[in-house]
């Protein structure tokens, strides 16, 4: 993912200038500085974020570390991308809101990239419209071609399913208050996969969402907005429609580089803009705080506990 | 339905005559006999089972009638196909069973139509031609434009839901065994709805089902299959598509009449094929009372009882 | 044809009896009356013709036979419903339309079955509400999976294009006045095909049709009607989606039998209808007269004329 | 355009930086520079091209000016990307290709962004994978929602169809060697238009193409190649499915914009990564010359020709 985003800004996002690299493998960053002809390799990512010359940080290391490089850069008060999640528990995010509170603005923006998606953005802009009344129910669905063994079922909702758990918030602008988690029949040789997760929210609406990161035909993503007087999906979003061998096909993608490759460079343009005016784009710490904390919900349920209940304390002041 | 099913079998049914008919209302039963230009109209419904020129009885009465008379007709020794529901309750339905099982064999055909569905057909196909592997999950969408003030979500389960219950049993060949009932928000000026069904089958897997009865903007009902190497949906069914006022635009039907006539008239030709040949067709009596039993747990948890188990008694070899 | 169409008239058409059958190999007429159970087999088409237990005529015999069975229906009074071509030449259709016209009213039903085919008939519906406009231009493609090797160009247009021909002249309610036949570069291993046809018609609309039998992949009809304000197509008719090896993917079938099933059953009720209460239906012996006219100038054209010019004389009043 | 083009090259391509900007309305000029915050406006084109911070030229002015400023740009020795057309007539590009070819490399790149769309260049590469087998049609049909009145026939063939021109030119990497033009009906209140264009290639195929200027309800542009396996076509692009009012719809851009936002922005990346490295990228003025003659066949044929030729002069090695 590192590397993904290095693309990205280096040929997709006028303004941005990549100052330094950094990967726990330095022949691997030294390819990337290589290939993208800009920013030199620093020895740790604590040295990237005290460089005088890094204005703004993106963190796409190992998940474990995320925490505690985005408290670095609260730190040194650099504005920071984190990809999701923003750390391994709700406990761990509350301490990254607590810092970025304390300091009084917001620096941190998580990647959860389908808030740029322009699919995504033209549902909420259709519901946004008015023309289709309130929003009732959100039904998503979300599939990979295959998981590796060890991605077991609460892995599916703590990697997963968190980018719906943070779509229905945005679309609907409300927290997530309950989540029951659905184990269905698995597939052979699969054995952590599917589950179906059944949320409520704050305005009392229904989100549900099939995670199956074994459904092999494809990567697949898909939503449906229903409300009073109709309803909005994501079109599946093939580009051309191939007639041949007795069949009229639209290509899936292998996975979500290509489903998702706008909604990456209009995640990191908009990064770069929110930054450059001082201002912040995207999701916050707190959106990465409230996905994680109804993950944590989804596992409770997923060991036992039926339908867990959501419970998040009183949203700081910058986060309105 | 009444006069729909009458329509049906004379325009659409070879080896089909209408020899008699009985409607609660004698002048539209005899408007009906008009139009279609045969048959007689009959005192009472007992008289039209008794007549010695019925051979077979279609009955599309009220509901509250429906297991009398065909109970009437097992009496008769006559064939019987009943509109859905069988009966008003899992109890009646039984009763239904019983005497069926008592005569011996199979008279009874219930108006499950979506089995003789073209669309539904070819899904069950490609799940039977093993080319996708296991069925794991069954995501079910049934949206009416809008229903009447008394129809509330107990009804949504007992006399919509049903088709999908019945759907998902023929679809995956086994029973449902266990039922939990969501109520998301409201729709303004439709207390009633939507309801979102989950169940759980005796192979394991997860079945959903939306209700949606005033969902306004057209009729729509749709099902995805998801098996362990793809997935199988009904698709929409426009016939043509229309370029205008800035859209592409696909019609949605106003209600089950055109997105269902090939599968009543599928269901009126092979129940009068298995007449006229001795055997039986579609839906049975079981199946009916199956039907029920599982509405029946969805009403338990709609009222509070959270998952509701489905309990069924040993199924009577005449349905094997 | 002639095995389907008696299949048609004895399952599901409820008023037609086959009373007779005749098929130059006894032993397959013999089979199909056997396995419609209903209905001698005669010994010759004239004596079925004859026969005074048959009141009207369905003649799918070969293309060469039609002229001379259709005037022996016309002879005897008796409606006939003849499969397309009328006959094998204009000349020949016209010696059909002095026959009819001589006899005084409609007797011939001609089979361009598509008149009857829900998504043509919802396309010309679309056009007759005046939602769109006036109709502008056609455009149609007809793709059969493979030819044999003895169907040529000509044979495209004479055989394979009439029913564009009949369409147009239906949907468009107008004739076609001038035609120009374009052959692009053929298919390997398949000389004949494809043709490309571009048609005036008296309204000075345009209409134009690929035809490519060899087209491998599916049978696959379509029809896009433009119009002032929008346009009508003919939707691909797949009933299910299937999600398997990357793809999404929509079934085409192997001929025309599943895509017009619907057409040849709702065209033989109307036959019988028709013919049950003295009138007519679908396409006239004039309708088969003007697509052979057009066909013959299509030939003009393919072979050096350029752009050949349709002449018709005055239509009698039979068909008007 | 100009504007479009300055705002994609500021804010979506890394690597550019506007040094100068001109227009013939200064205040005009003036709104884009502060806009986009960077760049000069200078008093004239000839002075923006020779001015010294300037290493390459984009030219998004009238028609009639770019064959001169083109020429300009190649006296300067400086890369130009030039919005199609290329100049007024085949003669005058040919001017701007004998200047090139004397200059001895490409610096010209002509507009025709279609080429970067990622829709046409996967058709392409459907194409070049060989599963389809050799194509053998390219239907097109190009339609926008109105024009104004003075856009007639001419300009249809000239303005609209030339993007068609060099996909087909592009697609099947072939030159097109005759042009029909045919005059449907027009639609009221738009006398110019639709008009219908059959073209020959060098290798027998069959191109055609609907231009629609005044089709009311949308931008609309589609394609389908058919080759001897299969066809592939563009599929419409909508990102969303609107369930409202009886229907299920997709959003139509109101004109090219939206539609071909992805190609305008790859198409200036391609130019600004080619320029860096001394190269060149998409359409040649060898391709607008082609394009340009081609129009020029059609305006003959529009004008009373029947079927016109294309003569081409032998290529110069510059553009092979």
């Amino acid at each position: 993912m590192g590397a993904d985003h290095a693309r990205i800004l280096a040929s997709q996002v006028p303004g941005a200038e990549i100052a330094a690299l950094y990967d726990a493998d330095p022949v691997r960053a030294g390819a990337i500085a290589d290939e993208i002809g800009r920013g030199g390799v620093t020895g740790s990512p604590l040295e990237l974020i005290a460089h005088p010359g890094v204005d703004a940080v993106l963190v796409a290391s190992p998940d474990s570390t995320h925490k505690d490089l985005t408290l670095a850069c609260i730190a040194a008060g650099k504005p920071v991308l984190c990809e999701k999640p923003l750390a391994q528990s709700s406990a761990e995010c509350a301490q990254v809101v607590a810092a970025e509170t304390k300091f009084g603005s917001r620096l941190v923006q998580v990647g959860y990239m389908r808030r740029f998606d322009p699919a995504c953005a033209e549902m909420k802009a259709k519901l946004l419209s008015g023309r289709l009344g309130n929003a009732l129910m959100l039904h998503c669905i979300h599939r990979n071609v295959s998981a590796p063994a060890w991605f077991d079922s609460g892995m599916a909702i703590t990697n997963s399913a968190v980018h719906e758990f943070d779509l229905a918030r945005w679309i609907l602008e409300t927290e997530l208050t309950a989540v029951q988690v659905f184990r269905p029949k698995a597939a052979a040789n699969a054995p952590g996969s599917p589950v179906f997760v059944v949320i409520e929210t704050a305005k009392g609406q229904l989100v549900n969402v099939e995670i199956f990161n074994d459904a092999a035909y494809g990567y697949d993503v898909r939503s449906e907005l229903v409300c009073e007087k109709g309803t909005v999906s994501l079109r599946m979003p093939g580009r051309t429609e191939t007639n041949a061998d007795g069949m009229q096909g639209l290509d899936y993608p292998a996975d979500w580089r290509p489903r998702f490759a706008d909604a990456y460079r209009l995640q990191a343009q908009a990064w770069i803009k929110a930054v450059s005016s001082g201002g912040a784009a995207g999701a916050t710490a707190w959106d990465g705080y409230a996905a994680a904390a109804v993950a944590e919900a989804g596992l409770r349920s997923l060991t036992g506990e039926g339908c867990a209940a959501v419970s998040l304390p009183q949203k700081s002041a910058i986060y309105e």
